[in-house]
């Protein structure tokens, strides 16, 4: 008789996003006369940019005639699209990344939660407090988290590194040493970052325990001020202790047409075994490349033309969050984030607890955000926006929560 | 100090079709005059259909406005694409099968290996061999399969069911109980298939002892005997017992453009779980959706225009197909398969190593095809030729082995 994988019924509840939506259906169908704004789950609104549209049609029309047909694609990727990504986003910052230890895939959200499979069960992983659930309920469903206390809302096997405005949102080493660390710079969902100095802190720290870093650096396009990295490999040493996650959903609007990549350096190694040469197996045996079409959009957003036209997209939305975020300001609330990232984090008024001010704003402003405990202990007392709404949407629902 | 899976150490040598690709590229540099034809990896050579790519080219424009863009998708897929998929393919063969037990994904390559983690490590999986290698690597990688024994080239905790001339093609129950059995009907390697009533009995036998049989239709388009099964749900009492994996790669040539799915009935438990309820979760949490141009593409192709285009494309290839198996015949080849799958299966002259062959072909007649052992040690002795080539090169790959 079959049995099931047993860790997947230590899951609490369902994944957040799932929760919320159920939450906010709930709320329409008992209230079909309001108009709900959300600022909750991260996905953009703004179409593809032009020169992205232009990209795709013309590879449609490839796939259409046999002499330019793309059937199965190369196991990481095309070589056009490594290529671009490898100049575009590594050699211009200065970083020693090549087109080899790039993989193209459909997602970060698919690969921070595939990566950990390469690693032993028995590896301890230490994640932010708040932090993007993929990372901790992808590690329970492998069995490397231990059990789960739901009083504390935490997992006996997890290292939880708190980032609250106590700390100004940068975690402290911890006192255990963890074998496995996810770190998001800019920071989902506090919207908040390290500097390159705090970043270079951690590759030594890393180094000296010989941990692995998970950096998710989805929304690297985000970052305004001079003196945050948009990469861990501008960091000396990181090649031999980080893998990079990156994304073309938050710079170029890809929620719904999924492409994003992860670099694994090759001096990256558990004795004499490289973690690229795992990755490269996973993605050989368990995936089929990312579509032909996908990679070219992804390739026009490295070209000058997609380059200024995703300027302004990220502009758009930096002006959403200057938008909540001013208003948050003059409304009485304590905000943080916004800068460097589309993500607005504020406290909750008079500690509300996070679930009762996510009811409290859809019933009075009709508006959804998320509720910061959704993300962890540390989360409690805090909410998050985001910048992704339109213009109109944007101010409409910052003029409702003022009004409260 | 991080620890890598050890379980992907213990695979042997690469992926199969990575194996393939090296040696080709080798001959390729040595031989740079050679004009090489692949009738190796199942990958196809047709264009897409044109009302495939007018509905491409119509969801890249709604991806360009902002009133029509597309953000993340469903977590389960569009029910524009789970509707016509539940309509084209299982009303319309009498299946019980809704909307809301499919779940679409990037590909049956992807949901093969990924399948096997909603079950428990201790699970005993049956395959047949030779065998599509993801079913048997990915739960390698797991952890599920014992220890390599490289004399035999088996796993100690996989039950092996040998399909070979000698039994048809047809696998025998085991004698040892397993609890995840691997079906795939009309079979990849060996292009032959099972009676519908013989599957019957398979269901029969996998309700009885409490197994979950993982059934792999990806080549169900090319089935020409009336009494094929085209969905293992046309069986009574499947409902209970089967997940039924499917592709859009080789009925509607989307191995470069992705997209599948995976059916998961909610009659199917483990004591109070449901296996639909885990996959569901796998999804929320791993996974982010096909792209919406895809999933449009896919609906594309259920109209009745795209219907009547992709009939042609499959008919096409079956006339590759009858062009090798005869052509193969008439030079003295044992051959079977290419009636109801894209698969020709033959035997190697006077019991010729299977990768002895491989090179044999490659050096005099500058055909790629794939070693029937790589596929499994009961695939010793046997090659496998697709017919997804153009129907030049398919004629002229059979001239030349004819001239051998």
């Amino acid at each position: 008789m079959f049995k099931v994988n047993e860790n997947y019924l230590k899951l609490p509840g369902s994944y957040l996003f799932s929760t919320i939506g159920k939450k906010v259906a709930a709320y329409k169908e008992a209230n079909p006369d309001k108009s709900i704004i959300s600022l909750g789950i991260g996905d953009v609104t703004q179409p593809l940019a032009p020169k992205i549209i232009e990209s795709l049609h013309s590879a449609v029309d490839e796939m259409g005639k046999a002499e330019t047909f793309h059937g199965y694609a190369p196991d990481l990727g095309y070589e056009f699209l490594r290529n671009a990504i490898a100049d575009g986003d590594y050699k211009s910052h200065g970083c020693d990344i090549h087109a080899d230890e790039i993989f193209v895939s459909d997602g970060a959200k698919c690969d921070s939660g595939n990566i950990q499979e390469i690693f032993s069960i028995d590896n301890k992983i230490a994640v932010c407090d708040p932090v993007y659930p993929v990372y901790v309920d992808t590690n329970v469903m492998a069995g490397r988290t231990g059990t789960y206390d739901p009083s504390t809302e935490t997992w006996s096997d997890v290292i939880y590194m708190p980032c609250t405005a106590e700390n100004d949102f940068v975690p402290d080493f911890p006192k255990e040493e963890p074998d496995i660390i996810y770190l998001c710079f800019p920071n989902n969902p506090t919207g908040t970052t390290i500097t390159k100095a705090q970043l270079q802190d951690w590759v030594d720290y890393a180094n000296k325990i010989g941990a692995v870093i998970i950096y998710d650096a989805a929304y690297e396009a985000y970052i305004s001020e001079d003196d945050v990295a948009h990469s861990i490999y501008e960091c000396e040493g990181a090649r031999t202790c980080a893998i990079e996650l990156r994304s073309f959903s938050k710079n170029a609007g890809f929620t719904g047409t999924r492409l994003g990549f992860t670099v694994v350096p090759k001096d990256l190694k558990a004795g004499d075994v490289t973690l690229h040469s795992l990755w490269a197996r996973r993605h050989g045996t368990k995936y089929n490349g990312a579509p032909y079409i996908i990679q070219r959009a992804g390739e026009a957003c490295y070209s000058a033309e997609g380059k200024a036209q995703l300027k302004e997209q990220v502009a758009f939305y930096m002006n959403n969050a200057k938008i909540i975020k001013e208003g948050l300001k003059d409304a009485g609330y304590t905000v943080f984030g916004g800068v460097n990232a589309p993500y607005i984090w504020l406290q909750t008024p008079d500690k509300m607890p996070s679930w009762d001010f996510f009811d409290f704003l859809l019933k009075n402003a009709n508006v959804v955000g998320t509720p910061g405990s959704g993300f962890g202990p540390s989360g409690e007392g805090y909410f998050r926006l985001t910048a992704f709404g339109s213009h109109e949407n944007t101010l409409k629902a910052i003029e409702r929560i003022k009004a409260l």
